[in-house]
């Protein structure tokens, strides 16, 4: 039985999508800047998919510039505000718990001059708002707090965050990193009042390597791939037609379903949380026990390695994850959950599973057999957990 | 009739191509990243088609990285080498006839203190040589070259390039733009020997949104795209794996069939090309007459606006293009025209018919009927034309 609880990582490709997108890979190849019927039947594809996306947050269709990914749009929210506001500030905030495709930006951007703050959360992993409180200066030119984190699903108050900010500097930007939110929660640009926000297709099964940048009409910003006259002048790259169009059924699904989507998959979230619970001791329950994605658990079992968890579940045809896709390779213990004050060995021992809309309990109730006897038997042969 | 003669705008997916690329879009969707079975089909997925390309152009696979396209290499190439290499330099040295993606990028870095040189070229495009070698100095840290124009098609003298540039400065580093070179001509960066080289799929019948940047080992290039640890920690954002198997494919496709295509290709071209020259009148042809893509035809008509031929010629189903598709929608006359000496009308007045592998002789018949046509009956309305 192969049984796939990584879906933060990425998702699969729904076939829907796929089916939407296959007229762009096979008939209508044309580029969509094309002055010619081939262009022009590409780019209605493209403004279609741009409507879809703008409608699923409620922003408006020149609002949305098509990017390569989540990490391209938040590389360019970020790159691309500091560029274009240098003259009010070199100021910038981010919470500690980032993606590091924010982080990273952040790191890269102190090089050049910014000065970061890093923000602190609670063991919950929300943001600290006092410091935000005390943080934001004449000098900030940007904010940048995530909707939702991918390895502990913590939901951050961005609308609190965009309040407090504004109240103390309205010159200050605000951006949202909502890769893991949209598809979770309803997104509405316009209720969080936030100037910019990164989104991702594979999230929310849709193709990978493409993504968009929503931007507050108005805002100024900076370019982060220059060429031709693409999405308005504002990115250059001949417009990857198939992907955005997958990207624009994909979000319009994820919204349209989102509430069933979300019920049912909390539900095998919270039946595989108290199987946990109840068959497993020692472990602890990381992330804000509500404000939490519906996808997200994640656990740390004390006195074994998460590398050891993966791997044995791994043969057992199980996928799980320690801390994110993205920064595996790195032996370093998640930055997310030693900022929520975990112990280094207890972030050691930690799995992110995270759930899909195809996920079954059938496949939970195996995927819990598993790790039961893999916990039990890490723990049998650790130096470390006392019995 | 629809016949498309826009191939050096984009091509169509090849059949084969998505073929191979399908298990990658229903089966196969795991994050390349993952440390699971998932994840690792994906990611031999991604080191299969990094050796494909790879070997296409006698690299090996350390020195091959996947972007999202012809455009964000070109970036990267630019903007990575001057950050990395300031201590070294501030000069940077271009060709007048650069795609919009190394042009805007060297005006961007002009705003961030880089000084640019931008070499003429000849009245065929071939660039000035000796104009380059005055121009490299101590300071010089990057030259880009393309390797072939997309407007008119010449091929530059890159390994010329390489050696002048070298005997005078060993640290310079040398890019070129090889995006509409790849699958037309051989590309052997031992033999080129440049250090960084731009590709993209969708010019070679892969997907749009995927291409990759050649890297020779040891040189050193600040990153673009912050974020994970894809690309060897060169280039963030979760692999567009589908997308990646695609390049690999079409790049291997595109090198075997190269001698058979190409041929094919220039027999059809030189077929169009000798209509025109022997059914209408007061034409030119730009470009080089045979250091030129075999795909390439670019025709300015005297007295008539290319943009109402390209219009024309739409409305009978025939695809071409005025200048590039990522400059389409400004009003400018295409600059690599300019730079070759042609006054600002027949620049106007230009054509670019850009043959692909499946054209055939009844297309290019309709073509040239409609051509005729069309330029007869424009020609009768316009007010300069002298009959
Ligand atoms: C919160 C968050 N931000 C950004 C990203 C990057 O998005 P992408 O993989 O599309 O580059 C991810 C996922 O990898 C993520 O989870
Ligand atoms: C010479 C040249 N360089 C770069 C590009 C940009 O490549 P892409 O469309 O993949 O961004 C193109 C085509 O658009 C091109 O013809």
């Amino acid at each position: 039985m192969k049984v796939y609880l990584d879906n933060s990582a990425t998702t699969f490709l729904d076939k829907n999508v796929l089916d939407k997108m296959m007229p762009y890979l096979t008939d209508v190849c044309g580029n969509a800047n094309s002055l010619h019927s081939f262009g022009r039947d590409a780019d209605s594809a493209v403004t279609k998919a741009r409507i879809q996306v703008a409608e699923a947050i409620n922003a408006s269709k020149n609002e949305i510039f098509f990017t390569s990914g989540g990490t391209e749009s938040d590389n360019w929210a970020l790159n691309g505000v500091f560029e274009a506001h240098k003259d009010k500030g070199d100021h910038i905030i981010i919470s500690k718990i980032e993606h590091a495709a924010i982080l990273a930006t952040a790191k890269k951007l102190e090089k050049e001059g910014a000065r970061v703050t890093y923000l602190n959360v609670d063991k919950h992993g929300v943001v600290n708002l006092d410091e935000l409180k005390k943080s934001v200066c004449d000098k900030t030119v940007l904010v940048s707090v995530m909707l939702a984190n991918n390895e502990i699903g913590t939901i951050q108050p961005i609308k609190e965050v965009v309040k407090i900010v504004k109240s103390i500097n309205k010159n200050t930007l605000v951006h949202t990193d909502a890769v893991q939110a949209v598809g979770s929660l309803p997104v509405d640009v316009k209720d969080l009042d936030v100037d910019l926000l990164s989104l991702s297709a594979h999230k929310i099964y849709g193709p990978k390597g493409v993504g968009a940048l929503y931007l507050r009409t108005g805002v100024r910003l900076g370019k982060l791939i220059t060429g031709g006259h693409q999405e308005r002048s504002m990115r250059g790259g001949t417009t990857n037609v198939a992907g955005v169009v997958g990207l624009g059924v994909a979000i319009e699904e994820a919204v349209k379903n989102l509430s069933v989507n979300s019920l049912k998959i909390a539900k095998l979230r919270d039946y595989f949380a108290a199987k946990i619970k109840d068959g497993i001791k020692d472990v602890v329950f990381n992330g804000h026990p509500e404000k939490k994605l519906s996808s997200n658990l994640n656990v740390s079992f004390d006195g074994i390695e998460g590398e050891s968890i993966l791997q044995l579940l791994d043969i057992n045809g199980i996928a799980v994850s320690t801390g994110s896709a993205c920064s595996s390779g790195s032996l370093e213990p998640s930055h997310v959950l030693l900022a929520t004050g975990l112990e280094i060995a207890r972030a050691h021992g930690s799995i992110r599973f995270s759930f899909g809309k195809a996920n079954t309990v059938e496949e939970a109730d195996y995927a819990f057999l598993k790790l039961k006897e893999t916990v039990d038997r890490l723990r049998d042969m650790s130096p470390i957990y006392k019995k």
